[in-house]
């Protein structure tokens, strides 16, 4: 057993492989992604769909100067195996560990950093043109699935390559699903190509004559304007050809000899190419064909029956998905959108009961935005739920479509503040800086899961735009009494104590409250604050602790700069502080995978390291 | 003359006009848009184009209940005109005057604020899908030029109301560039379209057949679908309905008569229908016809010559459009990138001079950022020059595609701080605090124009990313002595003086000079220091004020919120200040229209309200 992935030295011995070698190493690098990700995690179903295309990848290409870039890049685990990290597996996703994102300062193999959709061809592109005008010789691939065309810089990329006919290669990987099932007119233009049976047979026959016959430039070329013609007969629709990009395809991309042999026409055709190969998502893992969105991203599982060791304890995004029905059942007026997270979001079962009100508009979080500024235009309460990372993407669709226009639209921001495995990419530690900076936002985040929908509620009645922040998983302190009363730009005083003041925002106050006991044992006795809106305010409590000579500190899940205790402090400085300020959050730097507890210690965020600072402070 | 135009009452008069009388009123309407925008200043050949197409949708849609999306907006003049704003228009661009965009606030004719490029359909489909779940009754119509289909997001748009076939209209205002002249595949592709005669000529055929039968629905269909099967033959490509979108055209945008019928059909066709027109920018004022670019937005100017009254000085623009022609004659591996702003970033003579290190990606600022990334990452050296205000269409690619990797891309940032005219949606006032929040940005401003080319060639240097921003315009103060070596992180004193100091960035320092002047005058004699990095900060020199025990006045022209004085209190507060520290920036609210010396004086940035605040201060 997995006699070949053992032995074999990678990248080198990988060109030695023949078709069926390669198809026994495919089996036994499915067996050992199963294996190790049920026991660290990670993404699976998205990896075990590439196995066999990244095999005819390493086949067809030269590692050692072409360059592969992953588009998102959770499916790059077989490029890392295969590229001498098989042995970090273990440690995949941990503090100190192999990345599951291709990074450059793990390995010289990886040529791009990915994690944020939709970025591949313009990066290749990129080398594309720095290759031509430095005169050097190699390809460049960019590897994209079909979610991640949905979103709109792929497209602006394609537009880019086609018009100026750059020499790339673009593989799309097309599942036929991103996270979820694709949506969308390029989804279902897909689809039409799929189910082209004789056009399938002809360019089968074309490509094979092609390849066998091993003429050179000129007879590919003009074998491939006779398949051209071909294809306008039978296939009329031809998107990509469109914009000037040809197209090859649709083939099996479990087929590795058809693909080697389809990559290896591609790079004698001068110009941008596009194969498309069709992929099964879970490929290898009985249940991850069924169910592959579930293994899309995992938690360690039991192999047999499939299932998490650690069932998820209540979440936030739980909590917001119960909040958002119960509120629309009373209002018709409210709809949801996601950016093809209907899961992650918790927005699955509110897409079930109302289906009319749902919208799943792909990977494509500007779009999702305007969107919603349009539909506030005209009464409806649109509700954006997205994660904190992803919303980056739409900062000035949130800046330029609904604040200037101060539209009722409420952002439910979920993964804000450390997210923990998935590293520098994926933190949801910007947030609090990029909305607090766009005038008209009100930004809120809950204390516990419990207040989670008290405060979706208080933001439908209001009529300007509301973000809503909370964090990935569920509460450290159960029971914790919700805010009684929700105010705009009031912080509820959780306990009131001597003078230094502890204002934490969001979950960050559990840190606090815990903080709070190490404090009691050295005989402090802190005032403890929630700041359940971090835009507006609380004026007032901020000048009287000003007035009073409060020692203060302030906590939050994310960046110092341009953050909550910035602004508490742009306060202090209008009313002439003369006291101690501190403020915990993250320093100027990004922060990479790892526990999210661990993570929290490293930063000084953990309850050990508040109550150190209220020490040092005083 | 004008007489249509003089006694007409808009809206309500265009419906009892024939088509010839709209031809007459069109007339008119260039004659005094031409008139009015010689001497307001203003985008010209963008309305030109627009007159007919307007009064055509004018005449074909009720605009008491239906809702026009204009795209970016600056062609929405003969909206205004026609909606009663005609009166307005001497005051257009003015401070309390009209604007140059559509404005909710300003008329309820305008249904959506726009100003950036690429919105309209996102926000249109919104509307479409609010009518449709309140089972309302009116049309949606979107109005997009082809430049504004280069931007990712009306494609993310184009996607999902080609999948759940939302009844909308979008209608294409196709004149063959955008600012510039259009790039990309989907441009090559809409040159394709307007080059089959054949088919116009059988589209016009039945497109009469179909308004001159007058009959139902089902009739229409079955027309169409005869249409399909002809197009099919004869236009074998058809991007917009692979992706589900019904397309009607090309027509020729200035044939009332046509648009008319094609509208009117259009209407009764169920789902999404995109209506493709050609028309000419400038159309009927023969200098702006022959260069639409220069009439694109335009100063005052002679109606004789076409030449703007005041010519303009020395600007940022031009010192770094000379500045990368300077460096890139010395560096073979300095490359340029623009979204479809050649002209307005000075990148021009660099276009012209090496064609092949020039890129121009359409309006595409995401894709222009990544692109640079991956230059970078094959060891090019990237300048992407970008307005501030469209760099904020690409946050989430500076940040996860270029400082994640810490990649050496240059972002030469023109129109920084407060445009003026443009408002709102222009005003250049967010970038120092959205790119501040970013680990490994680093960001500098030259305090005249003279420092542009230094900056550029000290950045050159870096192997990090960094920004350079710089203001609309040129210089107030001239000849001031540029800064004599540039030391990361060390600001420059530009004058000695007492226990006041006065730190500046960029232009603002011209402003704290001037202001130098009024408070000599009163008997003080303050420290004025350039603040030529804006981050890393000179950490030592704050310091050593604090320790000093000066006062400070910290003047930027951007958002307080997460600034330039924002980060320095954070050093401030470090350092345990008890000083006193004023910010001089923008509060938390947009900064509407006006000239720029105007909404200086309101916000307190020019001589007179720094020279205040020292007062205040001390």
């Amino acid at each position: 057993m997995k006699k070949n992935l053992e032995s074999m030295k990678f990248p080198e011995d990988i060109k030695h492989l023949n078709n069926e070698e390669l198809e026994i190493l495919g089996k036994e690098i499915r067996e050992f992604l199963i294996d190790k990700v049920s026991k660290t995690g990670g993404h699976l179903a998205s990896n075990l769909g590439a196995v066999d295309l990244t095999l005819s990848l390493f086949k067809s290409f030269d590692i050692e100067k072409d360059k592969f870039i992953w588009d998102v890049g959770h499916q790059s685990y077989v490029h890392k195996i295969l590229t001498g990290r098989k042995d970090s597996f273990d440690n995949l996703r941990k503090k100190d560990g192999i990345s599951g994102f291709p990074k450059r300062k793990e390995s010289k193999y990886d040529c791009f950093d990915t994690g944020h959709s939709s970025t591949s061809i313009s990066a290749a592109l990129g080398m594309a043109r720095a290759r031509d005008l430095k005169g050097e010789d190699h390809e460049v691939v960019a590897i994209i699935g079909d979610g991640a065309l949905t979103g709109g810089m792929a497209i602006e990329a394609l537009n880019d390559v086609g018009f100026n006919k750059t020499d790339m290669i673009i593989v799309l990987n097309d599942n036929q699903m991103s996270i979820s099932k694709n949506v969308g007119g390029v989804s279902k233009y897909l689809g039409n190509l799929r189910m082209k049976p004789q056009y399938n047979k002809l360019k089968a026959d074309i490509t094979s004559k092609l390849s066998s016959l091993r003429f050179g430039k000129p007879v590919v070329n003009s074998l491939s304007k006779i398949k051209d013609s071909i294809k306008q007969l039978v296939v009329p629709s031809m998107l990509f050809e469109d914009m000037g990009i040809k197209y090859l395809g649709p083939i099996d991309g479990h087929d590795i000899r058809s693909m080697s042999e389809v990559f290896k026409n591609a790079k004698q055709i001068k110009g941008p190419v596009l194969i498309h190969t069709i992929t099964k998502k879970g490929k290898g893992y009985e249940k991850a064909e069924k169910s592959p969105e579930k293994y899309h991203g995992v938690s360690p599982f039991d192999l047999e029956s499939g299932e998490p060791y650690s069932s998820p304890k209540n979440s936030y995004s739980k909590a917001f998905g119960i909040a958002i029905i119960n509120i629309a059942r009373e209002d018709e007026s409210v709809v949801a959108i996601t950016a093809a997270m209907p899961d992650g979001t918790g927005l699955r079962g509110f897409a079930n009961e109302f289906p009319k009100r749902f919208f799943d508009v792909g990977i494509a979080e500007q779009h999702a935005v305007t969107l919603a500024a349009g539909m506030a235009c005209s009464g409806l309460k649109p509700i954006f739920a997205v994660y904190s990372t992803f919303l980056q993407r739409a900062y000035d669709q949130v800046l330029h479509d609904v604040c200037i226009q101060n539209l009722p639209v409420i952002f439910c921001i979920d993964r804000a503040g450390i997210v923990g495995e998935d590293g520098e990419t994926h933190q949801g530690i910007m947030d609090i800086s990029y909305l607090s900076m766009i005038p008209n936002m009100t930004i809120v985040a809950p204390k516990c899961v419990e207040e989670v929908e008290p405060l979706v509620r208080w933001a439908m009645k209001k009529s300007t735009p509301v973000a809503i922040r909370y964090p990935r998983g569920g509460d450290e302190i159960e029971g914790l009494e919700p805010i009684k009363e929700i105010i705009e730009g009031k912080w509820e005083v959780v306990k009131d104590g001597e003078k230094l003041a502890i204002i934490a925002t969001g979950k960050m106050l559990q840190h606090a409250i815990k903080a709070n006991e190490i404090l009691r044992e050295k005989g402090l006795n802190p005032t403890i604050i929630n700041a359940t809106f971090i835009k507006p305010m609380d004026e007032d409590l901020i000048s009287k602790l000003v007035k009073e000579n409060y020692n203060i500190i302030s906590i939050e899940d994310n960046m110092a700069k341009g953050g909550f205790g910035s602004s508490i402090l742009e306060y202090l400085n209008k009313y002439d502080y003369k006291g101690k300020f501190k403020v915990l959050a993250y320093d100027d730097k990004f922060i990479e995978q790892g526990n999210v507890d661990v993570l929290y210690i490293e930063n000084g965020l953990d309850a050990e390291g508040i109550a150190r600072a209220a020490l040092n402070l005083i």
